[in-house]
């Protein structure tokens, strides 16, 4: 029977789901209101053509909350840079950092996100949202918190990195599921780009997680509208539960895959060209910065760019509309005039109606209502928030609303500002951007063809609409920044409810991804590196030249460092001066398995264990007390994440390490060594070592020689890539060339 | 720069997916024009009532075919039974299984399904057609046959069984998304239960091979009905695209997902009972044939079987539906009298009419077409091909056109024929009979809450549809039976286009899984144990009693076997006879690093390697010659699949082993042995020894000792749970209930 009650881990699952959900949904809420009311503020002066006072009035408030949402990036987070999405891959891959799941950044983190996004910056809430869904897993599973001080007494058996690390997975996922109301591609996502390492009881876990953080931002967005009660608790209508809902699927035709491959190239070559672009302006910013020696200025300096930024967006936004004229909205603003769809005299005013004149409505002789409702083109695309413009782009059966001037320019203002905005000290998500940039360029091309062959109402011909290119568009665009594909092509039919293009959007995201993978690598493992969070892929690849360098002809001790030894029976000053001397975290503990015998590997222990070890000294005995006299340590006092004390500990090493009493007191090791510990041998292949350190997960790998001697340790860092083509560019240059295959 | 020119593979990849989309078409073609011909054929007899002749037609027909489909699969497949999903699982996971992928199984597989499928048998073809998909997988990439001796000379750098099981992992995908249309669905059905090891490469290939399927298979489809050219080349249709595709997406409250937890529970509790009861059949089954000595007679009376089968099938198919009266089909057949939609004299006679008075149409005077058009409710369910049915079940909008005594009927003899189906000697598949069970009781459920609650029109309460519930009542059974969960509910969304209800499509497949697992295991993993596959899971789970066994307070050397040892430089005498009196396909070969010291070990080799080393006489070397004068075999000439020819290599052994001159010749064996070979030491605990053994995905595992000497070996076959439990019995039962936790 495949039963076993795992019930806390599934409560605890469940727990950060709901969270997950309320987060997701507050973050639309917030967001929602606040870009609501600062449009409703300024509509009057608009609508008059005062467009400095409605810039004075828009930047003011924008600059207010970008000060805010900085500001608690700058000071709050840690390093005084918003961490996001790769922090999280990196420290599920295994890398140490520090500091990024506590509670000052998730509150920084999360207010900084909804603030930036009413503000008007180019940017969405997706990528916040994700390490937001991450700390509550890392806190919620943990039931403490190092900043606040408290540790309650809960679920303690899940305080272990491995089950950390799965709850945050699942809270990433659920991240996802909420914002995007995606539960399945949220929890594709996850397990595609965020999670290094999964297995089919984890995926199903987070399966449960998703639905319960997408079902609770479900039932509290169905019974509010920007904080109001609207009176519908717990009915979910599709048409807000399906973000982009299209609801007309189009019969296809074999030959709309040609603009889909078209439209997956550009995406490609704009996406490469955005990871490129943004790393570069990433490296500039971060030089600039640094050249600022004094910590506060350079705290300043880093608010002033995001203020410039804010001044700059809002600058655009505000006045290039002005350059366009109202064109009239061909989208159907006739209804007959029956019972149900009553008119209602004052349609509210949208800021898509920019200066345009007000719409009047008139009942023609069929008795069908008209009106000549116009809209500023510009002001539609650039003036919403993010969501509403791609509402707009994927919307079809309206098929010249816009036209190529305002596309072009706005596709070229939002790639640029776009790409500045990610990186600043404000939290910025990027998945709004890269859709709407996307949708842009797509509707361009759909756009084309529409000039080239008309608008076709004959249902062979119908696919000739530049909404559908619109969906197409995003993903391809999406693929080739993120170079995702299952999980955005399931997130895309999530979003728009349209099996039907599944193929077209497969097609896209195939040929975006390729073509980006030509350039560059994907822009979350570009920003893994210009991070330096040393993070393993599944397979290595090392290039020299041009060529992919084949590891099976290296081996293990080509990339191994010397490492320290330990007895089994170790005195204690030996190992207080080994842990200063050195900055390893695992060492290879060693025995003679008799008298006169060599010493060989018996199993590893951790930097962490020692020091716990350590600082119990009623486990330390002299030469000649017998071992069963000696209390035993348990589980929990000696694997724990971090040092209780620092400084406390630091002092007890440099004293342990002086005074030469400790010479003669030793600890017996063996109960607290880790035996499983899996070695390979220095004739290893590299490759193979690359696999079984990657495959395991492990931290450090000894290396041992035929007669099981430990001879070498292989870390995290050995194995980067970068690390990896330096060193083995010391070695034999002839191998690095070659081609040849050989036995095994 | 992650671009790596891996063009032969992903040519390779698209050419399986071009194969197998055809092979999903043919597939389709043949059952759609079978099933309508037949029908055709008796349609006269059944109008006029005459259900003896009607059945004699039916079953002559039905039997023709079944008897071909099942002779197809007695004397072309491997022993004589259809393999399946559970062969394709266990070979996948690293089971060596013989002739599952050669090219008779392949035919014999696809024709049985076809045929069965046509005949009538309650079955569909999704099973087979994975199996099909991953033949296609294996021979394409292989390109060459043993059974038909040929063997071309492309693409031989993926003949080797890594590269090989990819190949066969896309093809199994292809096979489902190229049959259900459903290409992510595909995707990630193989990945989650097919495919035991992945990576995201692979993910990514699979993702382009299941594209380039379900593309070929709509191209097909677009243009050919019934094997006409219907002139649509290249036009996908919604309509026939989306196989159950529901129109009307529902505004949801959050009391669905009441009903919605109740039909899990039912899904649940049936699903596990299908497994129980399918199993056990398929027990009594195997004793019985197993007790039919001679080997024809055993193949006759398989045969017989499903000849039985088919004429119990039939007789219910075409007399249940007798003691039903015809109803008013309260679809709407009324149409506004425009020029599109002109109406047909004859609208083309269906199976569902039955024996009931052929339909009038008369013009109303208000210019609208009525028609009393009446259907026999069950022959609409029962005698329809289960496709069909699916789509009856899942239309909304019609509340009452099934009542409770036709679906009730239908559900109790589809559950009970279904299940005895599964098993029989016709190739034949699940998916079909579990999602129309499923749509079965998911009707019944909400017919029910339409008897409380009444035909709602109001939007709040539309929700209330027995339509939906069947969808969510196939997706819940499924669950049950088969125990998926992303890739079930991708498939639902896939089929039916309605992202709405996904939540309520998750919990159903949650509720369905939880409830079954608390039964028994899914019904792959218990076909997997009767067919005595050793599958190993990715967890370990040994059970004692009631309880989980420990297996960190077993070692390795609790159940390891003793190994043969093999020189570095050893005498061909030796090694023919540890051959010949072993069955073990892995030994350690040790050798003494220097002088006087003890033999260490260096590397591993497999049985197959030494046999095609034996083979070459060249590179056998007397004591006295040097190592550098002997010429080298090749990679490719080591390193092969199986033994070209078994009864000359067995002649070779005899004489090696008996011919003392062969004790004075030496093979080196240095440059053909593995010393990547990842070992454990015997103190390793078990757990983390399974946890080694699986993620790298061994075949076998040398266990040394302390001083790297070769101690003992691990198989496959040690780490199967059931194999586990015997050997850890006879150990110290102590630890067997223990629960205490431990260091490491």
């Amino acid at each position: 029977k495949p039963h076993s009650s795992d019930w806390d881990r599934w409560f605890v699952m469940g727990l950060i789901g709901i969270v997950v959900g309320t987060m997701g949904f507050l973050m639309h809420q917030i967001i929602d209101t606040l870009f609501e009311l600062k449009w409703e503020l300024v509509e009057i002066y608009i609508q008059h053509g005062d467009f400095l006072t409605t810039w004075m009035y828009i930047l003011g408030i924008g600059l207010a909350m970008v000060l805010v949402a900085s500001g608690l990036v700058v000071f709050l987070c840690p390093s005084g840079s918003p961490s996001g999405l790769p922090e999280v891959i990196g420290y599920l891959n295994g890398a140490s950092l520090r500091y990024i799941f506590n509670i000052r950044t998730f509150f920084g983190t999360f207010f900084s996100c909804a603030l930036s996004v009413s503000a008007g910056l180019f940017c969405g809430p997706e990528g916040p949202m994700i390490h937001v869904g991450a700390v509550v897993g890392c806190g919620m599973s943990q039931f403490k918190s190092d900043t606040l001080r408290i540790s309650l007494p809960f679920f303690t058996r899940f305080r272990n990195s491995a089950d950390k690390r799965q709850f945050i997975t699942a809270g990433a996922a659920a991240g996802i599921a909420s914002v995007f109301r995606a539960p399945v591609g949220g929890l594709l996502f996850a397990l595609e780009e965020v999670a290094s390492f999964w297995d089919i009881k984890l995926a199903w876990q987070t399966f449960f997680c998703c639905l319960v953080a997408a079902f609770t931002t479900e039932v509290l967005s169905s019974s509010f509208g920007g904080f109001h009660y609207q009176g519908h608790f717990g009915f979910f209508k599709a048409e807000q539960r399906i973000i982009f809902w299209v609801k007309d699927l189009l019969d296809m035709s074999v030959l709309a895959f040609i603009p889909t491959i078209i439209i997956g190239i550009i995406g490609g070559l704009l996406g490469a060209l955005f990871v490129s672009l943004n790393v570069r302006i990433n490296k500039v910013r971060m030089k600039l910065f640094n050249a600022v020696k004094h910590k506060f200025f350079r705290q300043i300096s880093k608010l002033l760019e995001t203020l410039l930024l804010l001044v700059v967006t809002m600058t655009v936004t505000v006045f290039v509309p002005y350059f366009f004229s109202c064109t009239q909205d061909p989208e159907v603003h006739t209804f007959i005039n029956s019972s149900e769809h009553s008119v209602s005299d004052h349609i509210p005013w949208d800021v898509s109606e920019y200066n345009c004149p007000p719409a009047t409505t008139w009942v023609g002789p069929d008795g069908v209502i008209n009106s000549n409702y116009t809209i500023n083109q510009a002001a539609a695309l650039l003036a919403q928030n993010g969501k509403q413009g791609i509402m707009l782009l994927f919307q079809r059966g309206i098929h010249e609303k816009f036209g190529y001037p305002a596309l072009f320019t706005t596709l070229v203002i939002y790639f640029i500002i776009s790409c500045w905005t990610a990186g600043t000290a404000a939290s910025t998500g990027l998945v709004v951007p890269m859709l709407y940039t996307g949708a842009l360029f797509g509707r361009i091309v759909g756009l084309t063809l529409v000039s080239l062959f008309g608008v076709q109402n004959d249902e062979y011909w119908a696919w000739i609409d530049p909404g559908l290119f619109a969906t197409i568009g995003a993903a391809a665009y999406f693929a080739g920044v993120s170079r995702l594909t299952i999980s955005l092509t399931v997130i895309m039919v999530e979003l728009t409810n349209d099996v039907q293009s599944i193929m077209l959007i497969m097609v896209a995201v195939m040929v975006g991804k390729t073509v980006g993978d030509y350039f560059n690598h994907s822009l979350f493992s570009s920003l893994l590196n210009l991070k330096c969070i040393p993070y393993l892929e599944a397979l290595p690849s090392v290039v020299h030249g041009k060529k992919k360098v084949n590891l099976e002809l290296f081996s293990a001790k080509d990339v191994m460092k010397k490492c320290e030894i330990i007895h089994l029976k170790e005195n204690i000053f030996s190992i207080a001066q080994m842990l200063n001397n050195t900055t390893y975290n695992g060492f290879p503990v060693v025995y003679s398995p008799g008298p006169g015998q060599e010493e060989v590997f018996l199993g590893s222990i951790t930097r962490l264990e020692l020091y716990m070890l350590l600082s119990n000294r009623q486990i330390f005995q002299s030469p000649e007390t017998s071992n069963t006299s000696i209390p035993l340590l348990k589980y929990q006092q000696v694997t724990v994440e971090k040092v209780p004390d620092e400084g406390q500990m630091n002092s007890l090493l440099a004293k342990y390490s002086t005074d030469s009493q400790y010479q003669q007191l030793f600890i017996n090791l063996e109960p607290y060594i880790n035996k499983s510990a899996v070695t390979v041998q220095s004739h290893f292949s590299l490759h193979r070592t690359y696999a079984v350190f990657r495959t395991l997960g492990l931290r450090h790998l000894i290396v041992v020689d035929l007669q099981n001697r430990a001879v070498g340790v292989i870390t995290r860092k050995d194995l980067i890539s970068l690390q990896l083509e330096k060193k083995l560019i010391y070695l034999d240059v002839g191998k690095l060339d070659s081609d040849e295959e050989l036995i095994k």
